[in-house]
């Protein structure tokens, strides 16, 4: 059965998150189903990458779909610009192996939290960047991200609701970029757990505020502690921008 | 009688331009004279340096009030944060001359014109660019912005509305950046009509597009004809970036 592969930006403002759970809830998952099920002349299931929460973007999701009928790449593209709504977008597809699953195959993903830290917030902004009124020390959060990089159990730093049966991730990378007002923290690594980025995010801004010390990210790693670790960091300023495969 | 010069951002996308109509309307002037009202226990009347028409956005509106209480610019700008929504920012406050006005004694404008080249829009922008498909041919446009610079009557470039005394203005500078697929055109003249700059892009942009040649700017310039311009971009790609006075 053919198998398509997208490439999706969407803005999370107005959904209830990537997974579709009721009938005519707001969900990326839910539109694009809908959209896609239209032109494949049956109902077909969008496997995405991950699923993403409520409020929160993503500028490279990635996803794939089966479907008996053959379809041409660029008949899905026109279809998905015609009748989805305009936050979200469909960029890529192409036809790829059977077997490709977004899921199960993904190896390491990019999320950026992004951070408005101007002393009065950019207005056009608002929607995407968490507005930290006072400045961040930069030098403290490279000290703490520090403890972040590398394999490590992330239960201190995930929700609490988590029901996963391992909680061990690798951080490949971390980087703090400034640009102007503009923060922007880029993870990467091979999996995250629900709110992770979020958690980690808020912990780096209570250092970067002198709230917190740096160590005391280690602290809560060894003590798989959520109570140890910072704020969960909203919503609005996290991106998903890349999904890497082999 | 204090007066009191402000610097203001808005996103203009819920409002029906800056300047108050009718009572209950959602103007970006209303707003603030509502929210500097309280704080000066009288009714104040906010004067900016022009209205913007609505769906028009400003990073540096400046404006003046006065009124009979002695105010601390740092109350202001507080109160403002406060009780004004969160797409209209007071960022800068200062006591100024009595006679300060700033309709009157603003020089220059800088108006900035923001379009999206992407063969897709970018999802996060698409409230404030305007997305043109196809590539633009950017030399094309430099030479047909050539026409522009300078003093002209630009009867053939305002809105058929506009019953100015005179449509006689002066253009300074228009720069065309491009940065991956964002494309600015950034306006400087001493004052623009109503529709102005949305009408110079339009036409700019069908040269970039080669639906029309660069030489027509002269020619709708010299027939002070509306018909022989470009259509009007959308209100949504403008900004109003800065007032220069004195």
């Amino acid at each position: 059965m053919p198998n398509y592969r997208l490439q999706i930006a969407y803005d999370g403002t107005r959904y209830n998150g990537f997974q579709r759970l009721k009938e005519n809830e707001m969900t990326i998952q839910g539109k694009l189903e809908h959209v896609l099920s239209l032109l494949a002349e049956e109902e077909v299931e969008v496997i995405a990458s991950g699923r993403t929460d409520k409020g929160v973007h993503a500028r490279g999701q990635t996803a794939n779909f089966h479907c008996v009928k053959e379809l041409k790449t660029n008949r899905i593209l026109e279809h998905c610009r015609k009748y989805l709504p305009q936050d979200i977008l469909v960029y890529g597809v192409k036809k790829t192996d059977e077997r490709f699953h977004a899921r199960y195959l993904a190896k390491t993903k990019e999320y950026v939290y992004q951070i408005d830290n101007r002393t009065y917030p950019d207005v056009f902004q608002r929607e995407y960047r968490w507005h930290i009124e006072k400045p961040l020390d930069l030098a403290a959060m490279e000290e703490g991200k520090a403890y972040l990089l590398g394999e490590h159990d992330f239960s201190g730093f995930t929700s609490l609701k988590s029901k996963k049966k391992s909680f061990i991730r690798r951080i490949d990378s971390i980087e703090i970029r400034k640009n102007k007002g503009d923060i922007d923290l880029i993870f990467e690594g091979n999996g995250f757990l629900q709110h992770m980025v979020r958690i980690m995010t808020g912990t780096l801004v209570e250092i970067g505020l002198h709230q917190r010390k740096p160590e005391e990210v280690l602290t809560a790693l060894e003590q798989k502690d959520r109570t140890l670790a910072g704020e969960t960091a909203p919503a609005k300023g996290l991106f998903l921008n890349r999904v890497f495969y082999d």
